[in-house]
Formats: structure tokens, sequence, C-alpha cells
């Protein structure tokens, strides 16, 4: 079914799809994780020119993020915009840097909202990545993994949501140009970068056959069998976002992208032990990557 | 099935029950979305008194929560003891404050690193409270829902798991004595409550029938439809915990309890619209409730 938008404006193929009547040019709207109202944010004005949301789990991470980026470009430096602490929103010209927690639950919220924000502001032709930490599997700690898809726990490129009782499907797609792009840059900058299956999974524990949770009912070769049956697939990290942020983007018309770096191989261990100053570098790669694929793509738009 | 302790020690009915073969007195273990390691922190000194866990979503909430306990109790000003940004952690006597953000995801993580270390402190008899926000069902805002039951988006008492591409499903346990102490203490105090089923939903959007998400394929017919058949079957509110935190306290051998103001009546609407005064004091109704329960048991242990 193509998308179809729930308002009384026309729309072109470049527009935000809202999918949802409700929601017109008079309703109001309190977008409240973010506290920022429809009616007297300014909400047009001040992103109507937004093009690029890079987002991942931690709100600080976000906030140095968007500080460097702003430096590097020689912009002012960024704000925190939103008014409640749930999640962090930084802009810096065309690029907005959000936080988006742990798990598909709490990154639903925040693309609902900021979905909203960008269809009220008009903005056309946007992009989302997730710039985020990962475990990797059978690839080497630093590797940043770029996702050609996204599995859920029942190993099916599906985000499940149950609404009103019953289950609802809906398919977990990456913007393959855009994906292509990322892969382009990282080996022009010389970032270690691995393209395959990403496993999103609703828990850290358990959820990624961690041997080191507070419960675990199974036994490391147990661990091992699915751990390389997932190779096989094709899967080559486990994180805890990604079909949640592949299926809303796309339902909405956004292409999206998931470099997540490894920050160990699944198949050597189940604890992350780096020292600082190797955890820093290891972060900051999604971060170098997607900065360098900005600064191509923004000297176009 | 008895809980069974996971570990190299004897033990009796007031332990943390780590259900973990692999985690043994010796082994090392770096709780990473704290920072802290088990080895070099000191955890047994620093947390064996610990009597209860206060949690909630926000991280600010939390802290500001910690600081007010510790005042009215002449404690010290308690300090974010995590040193990760993804969770804070404070401690005021026999009291940790901790948060977990949005969605049964992020609170597994939570919930699994800190039964883990109350586990490695030796802490006994320890009971959790969840005290939250909510979305009421036919009951009026304000009023704090004291959980008598967690229901998936199935409508199930049940935490599902996806381990090693099965389904697991946990029953969703609220321990009796700990809601009846609540609600005794609660009309104590005139803090309006009431007892009854929770949703847990996976998102705040679509999993909880609201019109006014990005995403909507449902008309108000069917919502109230749906809200009439969920205050029929008991349920008073919708969060986004619930399931995860009975279940996975109930496996530890943790007491648990849930209790979430009300911001709204959701047979009215789905916007979250209170003058700040008016927040803020519904947001402290859960704090003062559950304080003066802590105080009348804190002179017992």
């Amino acid at each position: 079914m193509a998308p179809s938008l729930g308002n009384d404006k026309k729309f072109d193929t470049s527009d935000i799809f809202i999918n949802n009547q409700n929601i017109t040019e008079s309703s109001s709207d309190f977008l409240y994780h973010f506290g920022l109202d429809k009616n007297n944010d300014d909400i047009p004005c001040r992103f109507h020119d937004v093009k690029f949301v890079c987002c991942g789990g931690s709100s600080k991470r976000m906030g140095h993020y968007a500080k460097i980026f702003a430096k590097e470009m020689n912009y002012e430096v960024p704000i925190d915009l939103s008014k409640s602490d749930r999640y962090c929103l930084y802009k810096t010209g065309k690029v907005l840097w959000v936080n988006h927690g742990i798990g598909a639950p709490s990154l639903s919220v925040m693309l609902n909202e900021i979905i909203k924000l960008l269809h009220y502001a008009n903005c056309k032709d946007v992009s989302f990545i997730r710039l985020g930490t990962s475990g990797g599997i059978g690839v080497e700690p630093g590797t940043v993994v770029i996702s050609s898809g996204a599995l859920n726990g029942e190993l099916k490129q599906e985000y499940n949501q149950w609404i009103m009782g019953k289950k609802v499907s809906r398919p977990c797609v990456v913007d393959e140009k855009l994906q292509s792009e990322i892969i382009e840059t990282a080996n022009l900058i010389n970032i270690p970068q691995c393209s395959g299956l990403t496993l999103c999974a609703d828990d850290f524990y358990e959820g990624q056959a961690r041997l080191d949770g507070a419960f675990c009912d199974y036994n490391s070769e147990d661990k091992f069998t699915f751990l390389k049956e997932l190779v096989e697939k094709g899967v080559r990290n486990f994180e805890m976002e990604s079909t949640c942020f592949t299926a809303l983007t796309s339902r909405a018309n956004i292409k999206a992208a998931v470099c997540c770096v490894a920050l160990l191989n699944r198949l050597n261990g189940d604890q992350v032990i780096l020292d600082k100053n190797t955890y820093l570098e290891y972060e900051m790669r999604p971060f170098k990557l997607v900065t360098a694929l900005l600064k191509r793509r923004l000297a176009s738009v």
C-alpha cells in the first residue's frame, strides 16, 4: 500500500508522510517528550531546513557529537532545544542530533514526535541515520557495522506492534542508496566497516544470548550454536533499536541507515571491557563516518 | 519451579536469586550501564544495607526524589554513584533511587545490573517500587494507580522475551502485601489512589490507542471501544514498563509494586496538557506516598 498523507495539504514524494487523518494543519499538538508546542514554538521557522536527523542512545554522546560537528562546520555552539529531560535535541544547520534512549519503545516515542515536528515544519527529503554502539558477531572490535537489514528476536525483518489487542507487523526498510554511500565514505576515509544484518534485541542480556546477566537458563554451547547460526545468516551485530527505526522511518517516507560500531566481538566474550581511550576512539567512528557523509551531502542540498 | 541460586554460596529465602550458573563469587563483572566494577568498586561495603529500590523513567526526577528524601530524613545530600550517563543511581540510607528510561528493554538492562549489584552486596529482603507517570483510563488525573497486575499488549499477564530465536513467557507478579500496604498508606495520608490492572504498552501512541501519533490507522470509535473494553477488564492505566518490572523482580525473589500517577484520563483525551504547577504536584504524589511507606518500614528494618 502506498503511503498516504493524513492531513489536508497537497503533498509530493519528498514530503514526510504522516499516516494519521486526525493530524491537520489546524490541529494543536504538544510534543510531550520534548516539551514543544506546535502552535507556540515556531516550529516551521526553526526547523524547515532540516535534511538529516542523526540519533543514538545516549543524550550525552549526542550532545557531544552536535557540538563537535558545529565546531567543524564553523556553526554557533548548539544548545539543547528540548524542554524535557526525556530526550535531547540539538540543531546544527540542516542537521538535528537527538537521543533515543535504549530499546525500541523508547525510540518509538522519539520518532513519533520528531516525525510530527518535521512534518509541521514542511521538511522535504529528510534522511535519518542511527549512530550507535553494538555487539559485533564475528567482526573485530572497532568495526562500524552498516546495516543491510534489521531482524527482530524471531529472526524476521519485521517490527511488531500490539495495537488494540492485535499484532501488527511492519517491514524494516534500510535505504540502499544511503547505505552504499556510507560504505563508500567509510572506505574513502579508512574507517573499518562491514555491511551485514543487525539483530535488534529487546534486552541486552538473554535477548543477546549473553552468559553474564542476572538470568541465564542456557549454557555456553547453546550460546555459540546460536551465534554461529547468526553468522551464517549474515548477521554481524546486535543492538536494540534497528527494527523500529527502519520500520517507522520507512512508513513516514524517510530514508534511513543504521551504522553502529562494534564494541566487542561476541564470539570472544560478553563483557564490554575497553580502556577509556579505546572506548572513546571507537565511539567516535560512526560520528566521523557520518560527518564525512554529511559534509559531502550538505554541499549539494 | 522454585527459583534456584546459580552461584556457589548457601542461600536463604530472603536472598536475591541470581538464576545464572556462570555467576560465582569469584567471577569478575563490569556492570557496563552503570560503569561499576564488581571487583574494584567496593560493592558489598557500599550497598549491603539496601532494602528498597525506588525507580522511575526520568533521571532528573529520580535525582530530585533522592535529594528530597535525603533532606526529609536528615541524610547527607546524595550524589550520583553511576559512572555512566545511561542510568543514574543515588543511595540514601537503605534506599536506592535509579532511573530506567522509557520502555521494557531499557528497564530490563537496569534491572539485570541492579539485581546483580544487590546480589554481590549480599542484600536481603529487598523490595522494588516503580514510581511513575501514566495515562489513566476512567480515573481522574492526579490519581495514583497502584497496580494489582500488569498486562502486555496481548492483554495477558506475561512478559515475553525472545531468547535465541524462541519465545519465552514469564509471569508478572505484584507483591500483594506490599500493594496493600501502599493502598493503606495512601488512605492514611489522603493521596487519591485506585487499585487496578496496568496495561504495559511498547509504545506511547499506537500501543496506547492514541489518535495523535505520527501514525494512526484506526478511528476514534475503535479507540473508545478498546478503552471501554479495558475498563471492563479492570484496567486503570497505561504505562510502558510494568510487565518487565514485575516479571524480572519476581524471578529474582524480589517483592515488587508499581504506583504511577495518572496525568490524564484517556477517556477524555490523548494529550498531556497540564499547567506546570499541577504537573509538578501530580509528579510528587507517588513520591509522597512511597516516602510515607518507607518511613514506616525503615523504622522496623
